[in-house]
C-alpha cells in the first residue's frame, strides 16, 4: 500500500492553524502500525504536547440505544452554536473477528460532521486493545494542539473500553434511556460507579414523568456507592437531544466539575496520573518491542513455540526458558 | 495477613484424589499476588499439565438477566446426572472501583454448589485484568487434573472479560432472553459473531411461540456473518432452565461441536494457539516484572515519573529515557 506522509512542518504547522484534513493525516501517521512511521509520530506529539492540556475531555458510555450518537450530536450543535471547537473520537476494541457492527454502522453524526466548528473521528477497525489507550490520548493531544476545546471520547459498545476510557477523560458520563422499572438492569456491573454524571436521555413528550421516575431511582442507587475520590456530587440529569432541552444544563454542569475539581486539586492529580500510566504503557511497549522484534530471539520463540504445539514443553516452562535466554 | 500454604505433594494428591477443598486452596494459591506464591504454584501447574486437557472448555456469556446462573444451575444438574464432574469458574475483570455489583451478588447457584460432583469458584474481586487471562487458563488446569469433565467460564458482566473468555475456551455460548422484536438490540457489538451457539433462555409458559420466533430473528441475522474458521454452522436453540427442557439437546451440541471440530481439526488447532498465547502472555509478564522489581530502575522510574509530575519531560521523552537507561 502507498502511503503519503507529510513533512514534520506540514503536520506540526497544520494542526496549530486548526487544519481538520491535516489533522485527520496526523492521527492516521499515529496511528500507524508500521515501525517506521513512529519516529515522526513521536517527533509530532513531542512538539504538540506544550499546545495541548487546554480541553476538556469527556468520555461517554451508554446502553445500546441510549442514543449517544444523537447526544454528541446536540451536544455537539450546542458547543459550536457558542463559537466553541469540539472534537468526537470514538474508541471501539472489541470487533475483533469482522471489525463490523451487526445492525451496521449508519452515517453517525451526520449534521456535525459537516460542521467547521466540529471534527468526527470514527473508530478505526483491528486496532489491538493494547495499543488503543496511547493512541487515543495521543489523538487527543493532537486535537487540543489544534484548538479543540471540548474533547468526547465516544466508547462504542463492547469491551474494556469503558474503564480504558475512564482512564484517558477527565469526566465519565453515562448515558442512559428513560424508561420505566428496570433501567437499572441494563447497566453493565461496575460502570455505575465509574460515571462522573449521568444522563437521562430521550426526555421528551410522554416520556418526561417517566424520566423523572427513572432520575429518581438513579439518585437513590447512587446514594449506595462510596463518595467518589473527586468529592464530586454525581449529577443526575434529563435531556431531550430531540428537543435539545437539558443540553445547556449539562455544558454547565461540565464547567461546574471542572472548577470543584481544580480547586480541590483532583483534576490536576488525575491529569498526572494519566501521564504516569502513558509513560508506563510506552516504557513496556518499548521494552516488549525490542526482545520481540530481535532477529536471533525470533528465531528461538519460533523453535520453541514448535515444542509447545508439540507438548515437549508446556507454555510456563517455556517461557520460563525464553526469558532465561534474553538474560535477564 | 497469616498465610497457610500447603506442600506441593499435599496440593498434588490432593487435586488429582479429586479433593475440592484442596482443589480450592490450590486455585487460591495460583491467584496470589504474592511473589513467593509463584515457585509453588508454577511448580503444581507443570506436575498437574499432563493430567489436563481432557474437559469440555464451555464459556458462557450473556445479557444482564438473561439467567446466566439458572441456566448453569440447570446445565450442571444435568451434567451431574449423568455422573459427571462440572466446575464453574467465574471470570470479572469489572469492579476495579468498589468490586461488588450493584444489584449486590445473591448467594448464587445455591443448589449446584452443594452438588458433590460440582465446583463452583466466583469470581475473586480487585484481579487485575492482565492477569485474570492466565490465573484463569491455570484454574481450568488444575479443575481438570482434578478430574472435572465440564468447565464452564462464566463472564460476569462488563470489561474485556468476553474477548478474554472466548480465547481460553472451546466453546463460546451466548444466553439470551426470550422476547419479542428488541432483542437483538440489547447484545453488545461484537459479542455475536463470537458465539459458537447461540441459547435462548427462559422458553417455557407463555414464551414458547416468542421463542421460536427469537429463534428466527437469532438465525436470519446469523446469515450476515462470515462462516466461522471452525466450519461448525452455529446453532440456535431454545431451553427452560425453570422446566429443564432443552438442556439434553444443548448437552448434545455441544458433543456434535467437539466431535466436527475434531475431525477437521479446529479444536488442536485452538488449543494449540491457545497455549502459545499463554506463553507468551508470561513471558511477557517476566520481562517486565524482572524490571520492573529491579531496585535501581525503581529508583530511576521515581525520579523520572516525578519530572513527568512537574512537566520536566511528558510521557513520550520519560519512556524513551527510562528505556535507554535499561540498556536494551
Amino acid at each position: 500500500m502507498a502511503r503519503s506522509r507529510l513533512s514534520f512542518e506540514a503536520y506540526f504547522q497544520g494542526i496549530r492553524s486548526g487544519n481538520k484534513l491535516i489533522l485527520s493525516k496526523a492521527i492516521t501517521l499515529i496511528e500507524s502500525k508500521l515501525e517506521q512511521d513512529r519516529p515522526l509520530a513521536n517527533q509530532l506529539i513531542n512538539a504538540l504536547l506544550p499546545y495541548s492540556g487546554q480541553s476538556i475531555r469527556i468520555g461517554i458510555t451508554g446502553v445500546p440505544g441510549a442514543g449517544k450518537s444523537t447526544f454528541i450530536e446536540a451536544f455537539g450543535e450546542y458547543i459550536t452554536a457558542g463559537n466553541k471547537k469540539i472534537a468526537v473520537l470514538a474508541i471501539d476494541p472489541s470487533s475483533k473477528i469482522s471489525g463490523g457492527s451487526i445492525l451496521g454502522d449508519k452515517t453517525r453524526m451526520d449534521a456535525l460532521s459537516r460542521n467547521p466548528l466540529a471534527f468526527i473521528r470514527p473508530s478505526p477497525a483491528g486496532k489491538e486493545v493494547g495499543g488503543v489507550a496511547n493512541k487515543t490520548l495521543e489523538s487527543i493531544i493532537l486535537c487540543e494542539a489544534a484548538g479543540f476545546e471540548v474533547i468526547v471520547i465516544e466508547t462504542v459498545g463492547v469491551g474494556q473500553s469503558e474503564t480504558m476510557v475512564k482512564n484517558m477523560v477527565d469526566f465519565f458520563m453515562l448515558l442512559v434511556l428513560t424508561g420505566a422499572g428496570d433501567e437499572l438492569q441494563g447497566i453493565k456491573r461496575g460502570i455505575m460507579e465509574m460515571a462522573d454524571g449521568i444522563v437521562i436521555n430521550k426526555a421528551d413528550g410522554d416520556n418526561i414523568a417517566k424520566a423523572g421516575l427513572t432520575r429518581k431511582q438513579f439518585e437513590s442507587t447512587l446514594h449506595l456507592f462510596p463518595p467518589p475520590e473527586s468529592e464530586w456530587a454525581v449529577p443526575v440529569m434529563t435531556c431531550s437531544s430531540l428537543e435539545k432541552t437539558g443540553i445547556a444544563e449539562i455544558r454547565e454542569m461540565l464547567n461546574a466539575y471542572k472548577t470543584s475539581t481544580q480547586i480541590n486539586g483532583y483534576w490536576d492529580s488525575k491529569r498526572q496520573a494519566q501521564k504516569l500510566n502513558w509513560m508506563t504503557r510506552n516504557l513496556e511497549n518499548l521494552l516488549l518491542q525490542s526482545v520481540f522484534s530481535d532477529p536471533g530471539f525470533k528465531k528461538e520463540l519460533r523453535a520453541t513455540e514448535e515444542k509447545v504445539r508439540k507438548n515437549e514443553l508446556n507454555p510456563n516452562e517455556a517461557a520460563d526458558y525464553l526469558f532465561r535466554l534474553i538474560g535477564r
